[in-house]
């Protein structure tokens, strides 16, 4: 077991390098799996007859894979499992408004992972990979609902890919102008456009006080 | 000339029909360019080595085309022109809550757009295609910059792709119910998720004392 903390800036794969804006790119688990978490959409990507198809999913992280949501029926379902697959999910966080046309740009996160999708086809595991989404969708809201059945456990897939194979790019902060534009007499600066969140209730966070308390500053 | 209304029904190719859930399915241009029009993330899908690769890239809609801005470096600039792309724009209205986990859905409205991704090579219309894209991000605010550099215009790359082949879909509405949980103690209903828009300045707007009357409500 080697003490050296593991290098961040570098790839667990050359396959998903990030070779534009290298700056820009993350590779440790913890900001992939933050910027999963946050998501609730991924896109998915396949081929079919040579040629490119991308199409929404629910998504949720499950451990060390990723989860996407859809119906047995779809052409997705259908056409990625045990394919290559390119998951993408994108946060916008802001407009970032610059001096200069040239310099505007977006506040974003971005996760891709890339790997083969598999079909969950364990009912049981199935039954948990159902659950994590719901949870994603509305942490707590589960344990109101009244039980799924095995009909309609059976009426949903699931497919998983791991997180093997996955980088982060993001931007963040104010905009960078040229040196000579800081002076124009405009307004710079981000608009935020995060989408709102749910939290989870109260009563089910550990240290409940301490996180009233800081929602409440939120 | 025919006085026959189009069939929005039907996709204008067989390659976009959309074949699950074709009740949720749009062909409309109207219906196609108001999504597009409030989309600022595309979802660009390429194929390299034969495997899928899905980046996200700002975009907007210059009449009849798809805009995606880049730097001319970019993998899908280099790898996506003259290609079969697959460009899907999804935004994500709410989080339909249904008395059952199974009913769960969101409300959203996507587009999907394919076609062969063409590099935007003339300066001029290239400049044209920037100052579209300024206008998508902030309305208005292009007037209030220092004008865009030659430089700066070489330094940009955008693809384009006619929206000729792109179909819609979307889910609007509270959540269905078995008729049975209708009756469940529980909440249910929709939970908007739409990020905060911004609009022209008042005075760009025609009819701006009817325009900011509708704005104040908003």
């Amino acid at each position: 077991m080697s003490s050296e903390p593991p290098d961040l800036s570098q790839p667990p794969h050359e396959e998903v390098r990030i070779r534009r804006s290298a700056k820009r790119a993350r590779y440790d688990r913890e900001t992939i799996d933050a910027i999963v978490d946050a998501a609730l959409i991924a896109h998915v990507g396949t081929v079919r007859d040579g040629r490119p198809v991308v199409v929404p999913m629910l998504c949720c992280r499950d451990g060390d894979w990723l989860l996407l949501h859809g119906s047995p029926a779809s052409g997705t379902m259908t056409h990625g499992r045990d394919q290559d697959v390119c998951v993408t999910m994108t946060l916008l966080d802001g407009l970032v408004l610059a001096r200069s046309a040239f310099h505007h740009s977006l506040n974003y996160r971005s996760v891709v992972v890339l790997g083969k999708a598999e079909i969950v086809r364990d009912e049981e595991e199935r039954s948990r990979a159902l659950e994590a989404l719901m949870e994603r969708l509305v942490p707590g809201r589960q344990a109101d609902l009244r039980p799924t059945t095995e009909a309609e456990i059976r009426q949903t897939a699931v497919l998983r890919i791991s997180l093997a194979k996955a980088s982060a790019k993001l931007r963040d902060g104010p905009p960078g102008d040229d040196e000579a534009d800081y002076d124009l007499p405009m307004w710079a600066g981000v608009l935020p456009q995060q989408a709102p969140t749910i939290r989870a209730p109260a009563s089910r966070i550990a240290g409940n006080a301490a996180a009233m308390r800081s929602g409440e500053r939120s």
